[in-house]
């Protein structure tokens, strides 16, 4: 089979070609959060936040709903995850900082997954070793994220199997090869552990209930990349019991370097959160931008901040304030800014956001405990 | 498809047809458990059995290798297990005396295993709750065969997930759907808990290295048909580092009724470990033979003990000396004994078995915790 370059092709594995939102709201069948639903967000949050104004978070499935059951008395709680095959760069932080404001605003409870099972049946080249330690590394930025750790329970799938099997095994005997062939697309070459996997990552949508026996609604904020998930997920949770778990769901967060999403594996194309602050400035300065071959011609016609990384930098993460992103766009398209001084504004802030972070970070090694899932075996046992 | 009734059909799930076992040894690629291998086995144990002279263990994989690692002092560990889809009958626990007689004979430690998902998987009509009920009954079942508590570890697979899950998920990469698919016919239609499962079975024959460090060879006595699981573990041990579990492997014992294997769902093939004495004595009194039409026939001509189920119980439990054996048998063959006489003969044997058996069964409730994976979990952590 032919590839094109801009096929688009959208997995919880692979995410390549160019990206059609509106197609892949269609095609995965979910809804737009439109501008209805971010108000009766906003409300019951007290304010607005700018990652659901400037349409990071794009889509959803049956907010709606949990929005009536909260106003109702009835919580929700929260559901993420990040697959630990490599180190966490700022583009990763960029959702889990969504997912706290929702914790904040809400006073949710999070489950947070580690799928460490699952990277470690899906990248050939990744040892079992490498992914035990990229599940620590991973967790610290998790932490250092700020979530509150009263509300917040890390989950690694290979450590706390013990917690969720049970959940899983159900799952699992729902789901036949067929199903997940469909939906995810696997092939015959695919291990049989992959093919077990999309048990284990419906098993935080239902580990509430089946702990505190609480029925309660579930909030999957993620990339849309995740959606087939929650397919399968959802198709199985009213047999078992549960709520079909909603979710609201992001695009993905562009790099440094032209075209994709951010990726760890590519050195260039994004900041790690673990980055020296001298090699993230290196980083945002070879960034690609909108500019212009020369600056005579820069200043004369403006830059194009709708494909420059720099700008997405300030969208997503730096700018949360509409008039300094305003501000800074004027800029850029009048030729007033030229992109070597851009990314001059970018570097310290991007500099202070990591040495804050890293900071974080370094505490974070001792706080482990206070994520820990040990409290789950605990709640459980009651 | 067509399928002819005596077409043989042996897969880890399905029993059926007549059942060829030189077409087995030669399709498994197993070898015959020959009389030398048998004399080795002898010299060891100080003593010979009737279970191997009797040809009911037939076949092995690598127990001559295992032979001369013990005489070098390299001790082997035991692995056998029992998928509790339903209670226990005699037949089952045919293999388990076996399985002692070599624990006691070579002093080895065992490690068994209640598969507990893949009936889960397999058995559609089984729900979770019967699943963990037919656990638990099994467990006492296994106990009250007598092993040793200080050597023996019963492995629960969903209670005990968290001593499995490692091993596993290092198994399930490298074990492709076509490889699970040509080795054990599965269909699309399978769910993925049933794709997945052989990798849970192959853990027991690694686990004890993973978890004490020690490097020594696992012998696997088993029913014949649980073979693929075999060549799959071992296919993938060496890559892992681990020995390739050896197996010595039995026939099927058949059941009180003509043809096939006993089976506990049919509930005239089958005593249960269970069943009142009075029952029990009913299903040996119902048994099929290879008696004539009428007595006085019987008399004149003999009857035929190869295809009796009466002879087949002394045979494989209640007449371990051979002399017993060919008494009943020269009666039988003469015409001297009828089949009613011959059943009088067997069930108060059955009787006295079952109390006895029911009274360790009952014994076993309080000493579940003498045989529980716990105490692995505390070796782990050394």
């Amino acid at each position: 089979m032919s590839d094109k370059d801009d096929e688009m092709v959208v997995t919880p594995w692979e995410v390549r070609g160019k990206i059609d939102y509106d197609r892949l709201i269609k095609e995965f069948g979910t809804q737009r959060l439109d501008d209805k639903l971010k108000k009766r967000i906003y409300k019951i949050a007290g304010e607005s936040h700018f990652m659901l104004e400037r349409d990071l978070f794009f889509s959803h499935r049956d907010m709606d709903w949990v929005l009536n059951e909260y106003e109702k008395g009835d919580k929700f709680f929260l559901y993420t995850g990040r697959g630990p095959s490599g180190q966490v760069h700022i583009g990763h932080l960029v959702p889990w900082m969504f997912t706290k404001w929702l914790q904040d605003r809400f006073g949710t409870r999070l489950y947070f997954q580690l799928t460490n099972d699952e990277k470690f049946f899906f990248e050939p080249d990744l040892s079992y070793d490498d992914v035990k330690g990229f599940t620590y590394d991973n967790a610290l930025d998790i932490i250092a994220t700020g979530f509150d750790p009263e509300k917040t329970y890390i989950l690694q799938d290979i450590e706390d199997i013990d917690l969720m099997y049970e959940i899983a095994v159900q799952v699992a005997k729902k789901v036949t090869f067929s199903t997940a062939r469909a939906v995810f697309g696997f092939e015959n070459s695919m291990n049989i552990g992959g093919i077990w996997y999309p048990a284990m990552q419906a098993v935080p949508a239902f580990l509430h209930q089946h702990l505190t026996g609480e029925k309660v609604p579930c909030v999957i904020p993620c990339a849309i990349d995740q959606d087939p998930h929650w397919r399968v997920t959802r198709d199985v949770a009213e047999k078992l019991g549960y709520y079909k778990p909603a979710s609201i769901q992001n695009r993905f967060v562009p790099g440094l370097q032209e075209g994709g999403k951010m990726s760890a594996s590519d050195p260039m194309s994004a900041v790690l959160t673990t980055d020296k602050p001298k090699l993230a400035k290196k980083k945002v300065m070879a960034a690609f931008t909108g500019g212009r071959d020369t600056a005579e011609e820069q200043r004369k016609l403006g830059a194009n901040p709708d494909i420059c990384s720099v700008f997405k930098y300030y969208t997503f993460i730096f700018m949360p304030d509409d008039k300094d992103l305003e501000n800074i766009e004027k800029k850029c398209r009048s030729g007033e800014i030229l992109c070597g001084e851009c990314k001059q504004i970018l570097a310290p802030m991007m500099v202070e956001f990591l040495e804050n972070h890293q900071a974080a970070r370094e505490e974070a090694k001792e706080r482990i405990h206070e994520f820990s899932a040990e409290r789950l075996r605990t709640e459980a046992r009651k």
